[in-house]
């Protein structure tokens, strides 16, 4: 059986990693002085689904590299209720691999008309999100054919530390790891959970993270709902510790993502505590101490903890291919998903 | 067998509401007047659990009616990074019941010393939340015996919606509405939901909304979490429909709240689409069409769609009341949670 498209776009990711980082640097070096050009006093980010997710990272970027406040934007404020909040001093910027989400062309298409700077990250340079943005950061990764976005995910996430690494004029070497580091992980990976499956398809499955590694759960989270077609939630570690995790009962698998670190310490007590209450509990980590916490372990290694998110993905990605093809499931015909949302 | 304390503090809120409207009012128009002669250019909102799905209400309330653009904080970004971003014209509010957990504690406090207005929301302004605030709003609903949240989660709504409608100098009026809107809606949730069960211990559960009633989605989804013990995930009604519904299977529980308005045409084509997939499904709602969408409806009825949040909030904490109770859980020990969070 030829392997399915997202099998493909899992593994071309390492190779377009690398063409990414040569590719896009003037391009990059360049909105970087757009953008500190107009001093912005704060950022929102608008985006769905995966690419939310890739804009949560931005977030955690921003505001611990760039110094700036990142608000997430509820797109239904914009498109829903017809409001525009004052983002006159804003940069807005709009995330989606299609750029064609109706919801998030309106909303950075409303900033930018009430005088923010809008810049766009999207695959589709010609899409109604690059024409309603002043800046366009094209992700340049070619047509993505799996349904699950995994290609662009991981692409949206390098764009975006590029991009606050020029706004914050920090230096882009730590990216010329990324490509070796996600082909190691994915080496790793699949030594690891070789026909691996979290479960039967009445296994419930729990993904924690922190910091950099959080959006990474609730990405992980949905890859596994959507091609798994299996009840899974994504946890920032601090909430599923002190409330959510009342509801993890034996046999839930668990995944716990992260790296050595500031979050390393919450981690290794989330792992030890899903595995007290009897979950099955998978480990991804650069840390050999948060792996022997699992039952399961998947080592992965990085340039910094912010980086790391990408080989993390990697692993998730990976294991949420094998739990569907364990379970007879076509990762490329997930039941009931287009690619394009359309949300308005 | 008495009553439990969750019960009673879920039947204390129609007056505590009415208290809180008349005692607030003065010190409301006061804090408004301070936040307006500080003109912040944007809101950061810090907040963990129930208080986080209040401070999710409270963006939408600053975006859509005071043209405020707010950010919800990453805690980790103060505690376990150590950064405070540029927040030196902002309004930062703090919301915990508590005042106690130091990781919210840490980012007012680091906002204030920054040079932004810090503005706690607590019952109880002693704590070191309020200490760490230019300005309080207590809740003064008295100690709240229930683990699980009820009365501080529809307290700290309520005074945001006055808070947030004395910065947009809009009428309060329709607040003096919610406490029989309130008691209307519990009277309506003991008809329809007498010793009602969403299922057994292993059916999973969704609980969608969108727009002002998407944050009490996952305040009803946490609760049923905390005190049901039982698999359940919040979601917007455009996340759900637009890749999470996916992993919806045929006997799960499904919990679709909120208004006539904008959303309604979104509401009543999710409900459609859980039934369609076999979920069964509850409607919480002040709109006769969409309560006919559900296999079960409450109704509800409320001055604003932003106030209805609080009596379909109050809906969803009967709803996991008698979910507990049927399935004889005690809704006072739900395992492993304590009342003050502590995450640093």
């Amino acid at each position: 059986m030829a392997p399915s498209w997202m099998e493909a776009e899992i593994r071309s990711q390492p190779a377009m990693l690398s063409r990414l980082v040569e590719d896009a640097a003037p391009l990059v070096r360049e909105l970087g002085r757009a953008v500190l050009r107009r001093r912005p006093r704060f950022v929102i980010l608008a985006a769905r689904g995966s690419s939310d997710h890739a804009a949560i990272y931005g977030k955690y970027l921003l505001e611990t590299q760039a110094g700036l406040v990142a608000s997430l934007a509820a797109p239904s404020v914009y498109s829903v209720y017809g409001r525009s909040p004052d983002v006159r001093d804003a940069l807005a910027i709009g995330i989606s691999q299609s750029g064609q989400s109706p919801d998030i062309v309106a909303a950075i298409d409303g900033a930018r008309r009430a005088g923010a700077l809008a810049l766009a990250i999207t695959n589709d340079e010609t899409a109604p999100l690059a024409r309603a943005a002043d800046l366009v950061l094209p992700l340049g990764v070619g047509p993505e054919r799996s349904i699950a976005a995994t290609k662009t995910f991981t692409a949206e996430l390098l764009a975006l530390w590029l991009l606050v690494g020029a706004i914050a004029e920090v230096d882009p070497a730590p990216a010329h790891r990324v490509a070796a580091d996600t082909e190691a992980a994915l080496a790793a990976a699949e030594r690891a959970l070789a026909g691996f499956a979290l479960g039967d398809a009445s296994t419930p499955a729990v993904v924690a993270g922190r910091g950099f590694s959080f959006p990474i759960a609730l990405e992980v989270a949905l890859k596994l709902r959507e091609v798994g077609v299996r009840n899974a939630q994504g946890f920032s570690v601090a909430d599923l510790l002190h409330g959510h995790i009342a509801a993890v009962r034996a046999g839930t698998a668990a995944i716990v993502a992260g790296t050595a670190g500031p979050t390393l310490a919450s981690l290794r007590e989330c792992a030890a505590a899903l595995r007290a209450r009897g979950a099955r509990t998978i480990v991804v980590s650069d840390d050999a101490g948060l792996r022997a916490a699992g039952d399961v372990a998947v080592p992965v290694e990085a340039a910094t903890e912010s980086l790391a998110a990408i080989p993390l993905t990697v692993v998730g990605q990976w294991l949420t291919l094998q739990d569907a093809l364990a379970r007879g499931l076509d990762p490329d015909r997930p039941p009931g998903l287009t690619k394009i949302v359309r949300t308005v």
